[in-house]
């Protein structure tokens, strides 16, 4: 999909019984694809996985040497089904410590509120040995890395601030550039224009995105490449191709 | 988590560059996880993977051995890009073969619309050899069934006509059911009572969501059993023990 250079890949896994209940709607995904992008590195797998040891071990040992960063969300906080760092450290097999840092950034983020440094808040200055931190403004419990891990938060509005500590940490590639273009169009209709399209375009990727609005059908179709000009080329080419056939489309998607 | 009987467990399979994108944030892993609930079935894991005919087939591998049922959502559309057919059979070792039905569901489908059936229309008729069909009265293209694989549409309106088309139909065991309670509690002064709670109440699981909204800090709790009367008992306690260490709580949730 790019013409050269090392493609960098991440995975996520997602921590959580609330997903997989149904009862939250997962943000993590979206927002960590969307940072991935800007870094050079391509999300590549996501695997969301129940609150139990075993299921987070098993998850990080497949997707850590499989892709070259790994990325978990969840269950790091204060309270007993906050178990990432004990399953983490289970999976590198290497034993939980408190962190001296970490352990004094809560020291102090807890000076003046209500209730102080309690153990379950120490909890979350415990990470697998050998591990840095992430630093967090808002709510003093730091993100953790530990090799090519990071270990986030699953409040979305946490992981933004890790996510925003670690911009421009990471080696990455040529970051994946895409344009989009949408239109009432019958998907089916426009299938063999695709098709042709993004076989006449080398390095560059078609997809096909359909929706229903106010009773009507459309798509969006996300062209995306590692090279501007190839991409600028495949999209020129894609609009021709659809308005010959008379499709109506819209740059920057519908 | 349960006091008898078998636990009833699926896996989803979510196949779409646009989730790995970041584009699209995706409603089908809530939709799915709410409605295999009710039949009495846990989503115990959920993977999403690229557009990508190996990436699938191991996926699918994986999980269809694992749990008692998986899903998939996503590539069974017309375009070129819509390879979940093509990955299952190559996952199950059976050709890819057209369904005889679908054919002519398709073909009723598009009688009488512009362009009628066309090849790439027709693609939508493909199955896994042995396959049978899941209805979708929304669009005419139907969902797939293989044993206990289920491939359903990426779009969420139409993976809702083909989860109303399977209601009742899938063998689960008694449902897990949930209370919730919340409050502008702090997740980290709590965590003992949670703990506590939960280990007096065998059967039951306590999951704790903590929230930021307009600047203040909470928290909802959910409790998890299949017996109702687990349930009441441990939300009872668990609502005293709160109140008695001077947290207001709202049943329900906030």
């Amino acid at each position: 999909m790019t013409t050269s250079g090392k493609i960098w890949t991440a995975a996520l896994a997602v921590i959580g019984d609330e997903i997989l209940s149904g009862r939250t709607h997962d943000r993590n995904i979206a927002q960590i694809a969307s940072w991935l992008q800007v870094q050079g590195i391509r999300l590549t797998e996501v695997r969301v996985v129940a609150d139990d040891m075993d299921a987070i071990a098993e998850a990080v040992n497949a997707l850590r040497s499989k892709y070259d960063y790994l990325f978990t969300t969840g269950g790091i906080g204060p309270t007993h089904d906050d178990i990432t760092v004990d399953a983490v450290a289970q999976a590198l097999g290497v034993p939980v410590v408190v962190h001296p840092e970490a352990r004094a950034m809560l020291e102090d983020y807890y000076r003046d509120r209500p209730g102080g440094l309690t153990d379950a808040r120490l909890r979350m200055a415990r990470v697998p040995e050998g591990a840095t931190l992430i630093p967090n403004r808002m709510s003093g419990a730091p993100g953790i890395k530990h090799g090519n891990i990071h270990l986030m938060a699953g409040v979305p509005t946490i992981t933004a601030q890790m996510l925003d500590a670690l911009t421009g940490t990471l080696e990455g590639g040529a970051p994946l550039i895409s344009e989009t273009i949408g239109g009432y169009i019958l998907e089916s209709e426009v299938a063999d224009i695709l098709r042709e399209i993004e076989k006449m375009h080398e390095g560059c990727q078609i997809g096909s995105y359909p929706f229903f609005r106010e009773g009507k059908t459309g798509a969006n179709l996300v062209i995306r490449s590692t090279d501007a000009e190839l991409l600028a080329n495949c999209v020129d080419a894609l609009i021709q191709a659809l308005e010959e056939a008379g499709n109506d489309v819209t740059p920057g998607g519908i």
